[in-house]
């Protein structure tokens, strides 16, 4: 029996499979971060060869005006079987601050049943496990049950700017039935989900100006605008008591949640309790009148995620600066536009802001938000495949963060994308100590091949 | 005629005065940076050698906790000649941001008429005027009208800890009639001005603690405390509508100015269109209710003087960081008191912070503010003595920065200060491109000069 010896091959080669991951961890492909340009190639390079070599055909590293796409694909179950397109990206995101690592982020450290490096979950051990269940099927029975093809990215965490273009320009390679991807997370260990809806995002940088140069505080100061602190006054303005984004407009497009669908979140198995432990904060903090799980998938949000101007140095320096700064980016949901969002915050901002300062807004990514269908033939192998590997019943679920290319598949490719979660909630991805559990990596390997095997 | 005498004697050495001053400004005694440490020393013990090289007598360099204070004088001129003590520092801001300096701010340039350097004005260049002051009295008469002793300290810039301890060690040496300080502004070019107030300080820095750990801002953005955006809405809700600071308590003890001062400030020749040409701003920002001398003299103030958290590198990251910090300020006036605002701003961030965070209150130094008499001898004589050097009436201003050693002196030894400022507004003293102009500092040290003979 096929499944027999599939577990088996995987069960004889769990060694040199997690050696391979590590080899593939310590490439740090940092995308963002021009001084690495040269680890990124090197790491695209590196996933062409390892798929060329577990026996993947028509391999081919394309070159994009930013980081390269790597291509390959495996196609001999004829045209009446279905085909899967299976993405992926190999660029991670930047490890810092780095003193925070327990151990070197592109030096991997397993201990605990799990794997810490910068990519363990996102995405390098999560694409790593479709790669390996290629690889079973194509060692135990020499050709595979579907048609399979392989994009693996390195822009995912740059905003994937060069994504879309070539999607476009090489429509008729990738035809596909369904994109298989897996880039998010299990809703709890143990229990295998499948993720039917994803925030979109807006990003940007606002910079400040008042004086033309930094200035004492005492020679000028209480008569000239400080930027730091009108900056301040703009972020605090963004939301109002209730944590609602004061910005025009703002929820205009918001699809609201189906009475069955905070049904369906209530029945899982959380509690604000063990969020707050996960996340290591006093107490929750956000919309009124909704759950946090509801907050984290369905509602859009506003966060700064950097601050900086003046004197942030050790000790006291009496200045006040010339300029203040802070990417500010948007969680979105169905359905809500991204360069919709960016035009009304900007304007918000710069209607807000006092006369005695200059408001710059520098617009970054942004991805759309998506919601998949439920039920359909490839949703339903991957729900079986994930039940088989996993020895219990996989569960319908949103996610928070954002994956552009699902509405870029949906629009340029008219197909949907099946989200197979194999990483959890605690892998600390974009942080400090990222990890991914040994535990997921093996059923997440087991999970891939069986996948093939339930499509055909 | 000695003031003959003493003028052809400086007129003669212009250009040695002005390369020594090149050469002090050379020394990078940056005194909040422990990577300077060893070049403060350095100046400290090439002022000691200056000193001792004009001809002063018990030069002594006094180690301190921190960084040392330079003691010199010349009592000679008998028990009925009075004595007046010169304070000074030689310890400098730092230089940051480089990128923004012209020429590197250690080694000074000299376009335009004036010197390009940090410290150029604050304080080395003014405090040297005093040295060649007593240079040319020295040379010219070898010997003084009046007992001078000199303190120099190096930790003006680190909020003088160590200095009231030493004083109060070193009482019965200090003991003088008045203290003469050059560590301020003119209030306009060719203005010779006397300040008598100055406003105080409170440096603070604040923490706002919140998720344990950063986070992906797409799984947890909504539902959990952002550290910016808290910090942001606690330094916005530090000011009303009004541009009034909503500490309770702050203006509890403000001295409201009388209707003579405001007179006085209104006939100085200024406008704020000159202002906002001098600061680069669009417009001017503060307390509702006052002109803009009156906000920069007589007004408190609340400012963040730096502010950083989260990602704040190129690109973009969708991070939501664990902690957010800023830098805070309050210029304060008579009678507020430092520990007390300090207290109460404390207390209010704690209050006003939500349940999600924690928020961690650091003090740094703080200032008193003080008000000095207008009419007494040493005043009289410094008018005189600038009035003579620069061939017009010398006005009374009030300064907005901080010398705290101000207020030491009148506690601890019961003397008030002659603050004589040979500086200019457009120093840009604690930003790039400091300088002090040439006819400032020669004319400094004509005022110094005259001023040994006006109190004799």
């Amino acid at each position: 029996m096929s499944e027999q010896s599939v577990a088996t091959y995987l069960e004889a080669n769990r060694d040199r499979h997690l050696e391979e991951l590590l080899e593939f961890l310590r490439i740090p492909s940092v995308s963002t971060d021009p001084k690495h340009r040269e680890d990124v190639h090197r790491c695209a390079q590196w996933v062409a060869d390892h798929l060329s070599g577990i026996g993947l055909e028509g391999v081919e590293i394309h070159q994009t005006g930013g980081h390269p796409i790597v291509y390959a694909e495996h196609c001999k179950a004829g045209d009446d079987a279905p085909t899967i397109l299976i993405y992926g990206h190999y660029d991670v995101q930047p490890p810092e601050p780095l003193e925070e690592w327990i151990s070197p982020p592109f030096e991997p450290r397993i201990a605990d049943g799990k794997i810490f490096a910068r990519g363990a979950t996102d995405d390098k051990g999560q694409v790593f496990c479709h790669f390996k269940g290629l690889e079973a099927q194509l060692a135990v029975h020499g050709a595979l049950p579907v048609n399979v093809k392989l994009l693996i990215e390195g822009e995912e965490e740059v905003g994937s700017d060069h994504l879309e273009p070539w999607i476009e320009a090489h429509a008729e390679l990738l035809k596909c039935d369904a994109v298989v991807i897996s880039d998010s997370s299990m809703f709890a260990p143990g229990l295998p989900s499948i993720t039917y809806s994803l925030r979109g995002l807006m990003y940007c940088e606002v910079t400040v100006r008042g004086p033309g140069h930094d200035l004492h505080s005492g020679l000028y100061g209480g008569a000239v605008p400080n930027p730091i602190n009108i900056l301040s006054k703009l972020i605090a303005g963004l939301h109002d008591d209730e944590g609602r984004v004061t910005v025009e407009g703002f929820y205009d497009r918001v699809r609201e949640l189906e009475a069955e669908e905070c049904e369906a979140f209530a029945s899982l198995p959380t509690s604000d309790e063990a969020f707050l432990k996960e996340v290591g904060a006093p107490a929750t903090h956000g919309e009124a009148g909704y759950t946090t799980l509801e907050r984290r998938w369905a509602r859009p949000t506003l966060d700064c995620n950097g601050i900086w101007g003046g004197f942030t140095g050790e000790g006291a320096k009496t200045v006040i600066p010339s300029k203040a700064h802070a990417k500010i980016s948007c969680r979105l949901v169905p359905d809500q536009d991204p360069h919709e969002v960016e035009a009304m915050l900007e304007r918000h901002l710069k209607a807000h802001a006092p006369p005695s300062v200059e408001v710059i807004f520098k617009p970054h990514h942004g991805a759309r938000p998506t919601i998949a269908e439920r039920d359909n033939p490839t949703v339903r192998a991957a729900l079986r495949a994930l039940s088989r590997s996993w020895g219990t019943e996989a569960v319908f679920i949103r996610g928070g963060g954002s994956i552009p290319v699902v509405e870029g598949f949906e629009r340029l490719l008219g197909v949907s994308s099946v989200l197979i979660g194999l990483g959890l909630n605690d892998d600390r991805l974009h942080s400090p100590n990222e990890k991914f559990d040994l535990e997921n990596f093996f059923h997440g390997i087991e999970t891939s091949a069986f996948l093939f095997e339930e499509l055909a």
